[in-house]
C-alpha cells in the first residue's frame, strides 16, 4: 500500500488521507518536510500566523526492520527563531511508529478559532481530537507520564510551556523506549509552530499499521548489511568505540584542546573547566553513582529501537536514578563551558528543566550566557541559571525573554556580543577556530547548525580525510559537499551519525544509499548522494530568499570579525565572496 | 566662516573639527546624516555595536534669523529598532544652538572601553567630556533641571533610563523653552545608539557662536516673507487655524470619523471613546482647569523659538500647573485609542513617562497595545498600562520587553497581529482604510512611519488636491512624491507641517526653496524639491539594500491583508507589484 499524506486541519478540526502528489513522491523526511513547506507555506507569512505549518515526515527507511540507527523524525515548517525555513530532527519513538501507520508526512495546519487546545491521537482508524486541557500549564515529563498510562506502547509528540507561550526557543519532545521526554526537534521554535495550532500533544499508535512496504527487499538486505558494517568496524561507532564509551561529550575534551570550545559567551576558545564537564567525567559519576543493581544511569543508551551506536546516556541523580537523559556534547558546552558553569550535575538538572518545559538545550545556553554577558548573572552562577527555567515555566516577564533565545535576551540586555546566524544562535564549535564550520553555520538555510553540514569530521576528527582547522582555503567547498550530504541523510531517517563510518568506508556509503534505493525502489546510488542533497537545499534556499533572505545573512557575526579568540588568537577571516560561492550555483545552474 | 563637522570619538574621548568635504556640500539635515551614515556606517554592522554612529544635524535654515518653524534637528544612523537607516527629526532647542556654534553636523562615533559615562558640553571653545555619573538612572525631567542649573540656557540632548539599558525603542529628547524634555527624536531606538556610545547627554551652548551664515541675503528675505504669508494665511496653520487652536489632537474625531483611526491594535477602525481623547477635548481640559494666573495650561505653544505655527500644548494637572507639553494626536491615539483608553489625564500621565523613561510615545502606545492584546493587561486598562513605564524606568524584564517596542513584546506574549513595517510599528492611521499612506508606511527606508511620505493631506485633509482614501488607484505616485519632498523639507530644518500650506499655496513652496537657496547660495528652486528628494531617498533605500533588505520587507502585515477592518470592512489589497513600483526607479534611473 503506498503511503499517505495526513492533512490535519485544526481550524475545522478534519484529517483527511491523501495520496503522496507525483511532486513528493521521491521524498521523505527533511526532503519532504522541506518540499512540503517550500510548496504550501507562503514564505513571507508570519510564523505564528495561520498560515504557516507544521510538517512531520519519517525518513525513506525508518520503520523498516533493521535499519540500522535510523529512526529519525523531521519536523519542519517556518521558523520562528529565523524566518526561514527549518527543519529539526528528532530520535526517540515517533518516526517509526509514524511510518508504520503507513504515513509519508502529517501536515498540522490552521488553529482553533475557539482558542482551544487538543491532543491528537492517530492510530490506524484515523485521528481523534481530544480536549487537551488534563495537559495544559505541564510539563513534558508529567506529559509523557500521564499519556502513557492512557496510551502505553505510543509515541508522544509534545510541547512544554514554552510551546503553549509561543516562544520562539520552543521545541517539540519525542518521548524515548522508557517514555522519557528527551528526544528533541530542538532547534528554530517548532514548538511554537504547534502551539499555535492549538497542539499540545500527538499520540501515534502504530498497532495494526500496515508498516512500511520494501520495493527491493534484496537491493535493501544488501545495503543494510553494508552499513551496518560499516558502523560496528568504525573506531567512533563500534561497539567499545568513542561514541557508545563516552557519548558525544567525548567532544569536550578535543574540541577544547583545538581551542574551538566556546566558553563564557564565545570570548575564549578554552574553558579550564573542561574536563570536570566531558564525556569522561559523565562515565565517571554514572560509574560511582551506580552500582547497585537498580541504577538507572547508563552509558550505551540507545535514543531509538534499533539503534546499534547507543551515543545517548542517562546521567543519574546521587541516588543512581535517571535524572536525564541525556547530556551530550552540546548540552555540557551549551549550558556548562559557554556559561562558564562546570558542575554536571548543573549541566544534567537545567537539561532535564530544558527537556520538561521545552525549549532546545544549545539556544538555552547561549542564552543564559548572553543574559550573563549582559549582567542579569555571574558567569559561572549554576544556580542561578537553573532558576531561569522557573521563570520560563511560570511564564514571568524574564522567562518570557529566556524562553525565546538569545536574539530576544541579547536586545533586552543590550548585548552587542551576539553569536548567532539569521536568529540562531551557534552550537559548540567556535567558527574562528574551525574556520569549515563557520561556513556551515554561515550559509546553511537553517540558521548556524553544526548538524547541517558537520565539517568537524575532517577538521577535528580526522574522518572524511584531515584538513587544518584553522586554515580558510577550501572551506566554502568543504562545507558545500557536507550540507548537501547531510540533507540526504537528514532525508532517510538515520541518524547523521552513520556519517563517521561511511565517510570513511566506501561500502557503509553505497550501503547507505543501497538501502534507500530498496525501500523506495528509486534508482539510487552513492553517487546519487550529493546531487540529491543540493535539490533539497535548493527548495531551502529558495524558500529564504523568497521569504526575503538575501547574502547579508549569510555572515558571521561582527564581533567575530572583530575579536581575536584565544588560544589561537584568531579572528574570523573567511571573506564575504567565499561565502557568497557556497551557494552561487543555485541560480548559476549546476 | 564655513560650517564644519565636529566629531566626537568616545573611545579615545577627541573631537575634531573637519572641514565639511565636498560630497556632503550641498546637505543638511535629514540629506546630511543619512548621507553620512551611508559613506561611513556598514549597514550590515550591528546597532549596538562599536561601528554604528550617531549622527545629529540641522536643517539648511535652521539658526537663521526668522525662517518660520525652523528649528528641527535631524538624527540619524543605523536603527536598533528596524536594522536599517534611520533619521529621527525633533523641536527643541538643539537645532538652532548647533547651527549657531557653526556646525553642519556632530558625528558620534566608537564607545569608552571603560563602560563610563559622558555628559558633552559643546561651546565655542570646543568640547569638554563632562563625568555623567550624578545623571545615571535618572530620567529627563530631573536631567534638565539639573543640567539647566549648570547650563541655563542651553539644548539639552539627552538619554532617559531606556537608552540607558540600550532597549531599542529608546528616543533622544531635546529641552524646549521652558525647559521640558518633551521634544523627541523619538522612532527608530536612536536613544540606544547614543547609550552605546556611553553618552547620556549633550549639552549646547551656542554663547559666542558663530551664527548661521546668509549666503544671498536677498533671495532669503524674499523666501521667508512668501513662506510665512503662506503659514499664516492657511486655514490650518494660520492664528486661530486648526493646529494652533486644537494642536494636531485635532485630528482624532476627524480620522475617527473617516474610519481610519486604528482602536484596541488596529481591530476596528472606529473608537467609541474618540471624543473624550481629541484635541478639543484637550483643549476644554485646560479652558477648566488654567482658569488663574498661575496656571501653565496652554494651546498655542510653540516647540522651538521662531515657531509661528505653534501646534504644540501644555497640558495641564489638576491644579493647572505643567503636567507634560505635549498630547499630541499620535500620543493620543497611541496611548488612549489603540489601547483602548478614554481618559485624557492617563494618556497625559503616559506621554509624560514616555518624555521622562525616554521612549517613543507611537511604539510605547503600540506596545503596550499588543501586550494587552497577547494577555497581559484588558485593553482600557490606564491604570495597569501607566505602571508600565515604571517598569521600564527600573529596567525589571517586564519594563525590558516594554521598551524594546512592538516586535519583542508580540514575540513575548505570543502575538501574531503584529502592525509593522520593518521592525517599526505604526501611527495613527489605518492602512486599510487611508490606502495612500499604507504605501508610505511600507515602502518607506524608514520603517512604518507617517511622516515619511503624508499623504493624509489630499486623502484626508482634502490638502495638495483631494483623493478618496479608500482607493487604490495611484497611491504609489502619490506616496512617491510625498517621500520625497519629505525627504527634502527634513532637510531644510522646517517643521513639516509647512506643508499643509505650501501644497495649497504655490508661492510658499517656492518661497520654501528661496529661502534654501538664499542660505546655502545654492540654485535651488521650488521644482528642484522632488528631485533633490529623491536623491536623499536614494542614498537611504541603498543604505537598507546593502543591509540586506529586500522588496519583502516593503510589505503590510500579513493579517491586515486577511481580516476586514470595520467599519468600511475593507482589506489591504495595494499589490505588491504596485509596492515594488514606489521604488523601481533607484535602479532603473529617472
Amino acid at each position: 500500500m503506498p503511503k499517505k499524506i495526513l492533512r490535519i486541519n485544526m481550524t475545522d478540526k478534519k484529517a483527511t488521507y491523501e495520496d503522496v502528489p507525483e511532486k513528493w513522491s521521491r521524498w521523505a523526511g527533511r526532503a519532504l518536510t522541506s518540499a512540503i513547506t517550500f510548496d504550501e507555506v507562503e514564505p513571507t507569512c508570519h510564523p505564528l500566523g495561520p498560515n504557516n505549518k507544521l510538517v512531520i515526515a519519517p525518513g525513506w527507511v525508518t520503520g523498516t526492520p533493521a535499519a540500522p540507527s535510523s529512526g529519525r523524525t523531521s519536523f519542519g515548517g517556518k521558523s520562528p527563531l529565523t524566518g526561514g525555513i527549518k527543519e529539526a530532527n528528532a530520535g526517540g519513538l515517533s518516526g517509526q511508529k509514524i511510518a508504520k501507520l503507513g504515513l509519508a508526512a502529517i501536515i498540522l495546519e490552521g488553529h482553533p478559532k475557539d482558542g482551544k487546545w487538543y491532543t491528537l491521537v492517530l492510530n490506524r482508524n484515523g485521528v481523534e481530537f481530544k480536549d487537551a486541557a488534563p495537559l495544559m500549564g505541564k510539563g513534558m515529563y508529567e506529559i509523557d507520564e500521564i499519556l502513557g498510562k492512557t496510551y502505553p506502547n505510543t509515541a508522544i509528540i509534545g510541547i512544554g510551556q514554552a510551546g503553549e507561550m509561543k516562544l520562539s526557543n520552543a521545541g517539540i519532545s519525542v518521548n524515548d523506549s522508557e517514555n522519557h521526554p528527551g528526544r528533541y526537534a530542538g532547534r528554530g521554535g517548532m514548538g511554537a509552530v504547534m502551539g499555535v495550532r492549538g497542539v499540545k500533544a500527538i499520540v501515534v499508535d502504530d498497532t495494526g499499521g500496515p508498516g512500511v512496504e520494501i520495493a527491493d527487499k534484496e537491493t535493501f538486505e544488501a545495503g543494510r548489511k553494508k552499513l551496518t558494517e560499516a558502523i560496528l568496524s568504525h573506531d567512533l561507532t563500534k561497539k567499545g568505540g568513542g561514541l557508545p564509551s563516552y557519548g558525544t561529550a567525548i567532544l569536550v575534551n578535543i574540541i577544547n584542546e583545538a581551542g574551538g570550545l566556546p566558553t563564557r559567551n564565545f570570548s575564549t576558545g578554552q574553558f579550564e573547566g573542561a574536563a570536570k564537564i566531558s564525556g569522561e567525567a559523565i562515565a565517571e559519576v554514572i560509574e560511582q553513582r551506580c552500582q547497585g543493581a537498580d541504577s538507572e544511569g547508563t552509558m550505551g543508551h540507545a535514543c531509538h529501537p534499533g539503534c546499534i551506536i547507543k551515543c545517548s546516556n542517562v546521567y543519574p541523580d546521587e541516588s543512581g536514578k535517571h535524572l536525564v537523559s541525556c547530556v551530550e556534547y552540546e548540552t555540557a558546552w551549551a549550558l556548562g563551558a559557554n556559561c562558564g558553569i562546570d558542575d554536571l550535575d548543573y549541566v544534567a538538572q537545567m537539561t532535564r528543566e530544558c527537556n520538561d518545559v521545552g525549549l532546545d538545550t544549545i539556544e538555552a545556553g547561549n542564552t543564559i550566557a548572553v543574559a550573563m554577558e549582559g549582567g542579569l548573572l555571574e558567569f559561572g552562577d549554576g544556580a542561578g541559571a537553573l532558576n531561569l527555567f522557573d521563570e520560563v515555566r511560570k511564564g514571568t516577564p524574564l522567562g518570557r525573554i529566556i524562553g525565546q533565545g538569545v536574539e530576544a535576551t541579547a536586545k533586552a540586555f543590550g548585548v552587542y556580543r551576539v553569536p548567532t546566524v539569521k536568529g540562531q544562535s551557534m552550537p559548540a564549535y567556535e567558527p574562528r577556530a574551525i574556520k569549515g564550520i563557520g561556513v556551515t553555520y554561515a550559509t546553511t538555510p537553517m540558521g548556524a547548525d553544526h548538524t547541517a553540514g558537520y565539517t568537524i569530521a575532517p577538521e577535528i576528527a580526522g574522518v572524511g580525510g584531515k584538513v587544518d582547522p584553522l586554515t580558510d582555503e577550501g572551506k566554502a567547498d568543504l562545507s558545500l559537499t557536507f550540507q548537501a550530504a547531510t540533507a540526504f541523510i537528514d532525508s532517510t531517517g538515520y541518524c547523521l551519525f552513520i556519517a563517521f563510518p561511511i565517510l570513511d568506508i566506501a561500502t557503509g556509503w553505497a550501503g547507505m544509499a543501497e538501502t534507500v534505493a530498496g525501500v523506495t525502489g528509486m534508482a539510487v546510488t552513492g553517487d546519487d548522494v550529493v546531487p540529491m542533497g543540493k535539490e533539497i537545499l535548493k527548495m531551502e534556499r529558495l524558500f529564504n530568499e523568497q521569504a526575503g533572505f538575501t547574502s547579508e545573512r549569510d555572515r558571521i557575526p561582527e564581533f567575530m570579525r572583530e575579536e581575536a579568540l584565544p588560544p589561537h588568537n584568531v579572528t574570523w577571516t573567511i571573506t564575504n565572496e567565499e561565502l557568497d560561492q557556497v551557494y552561487s550555483w543555485v541560480h548559476n545552474g549546476s
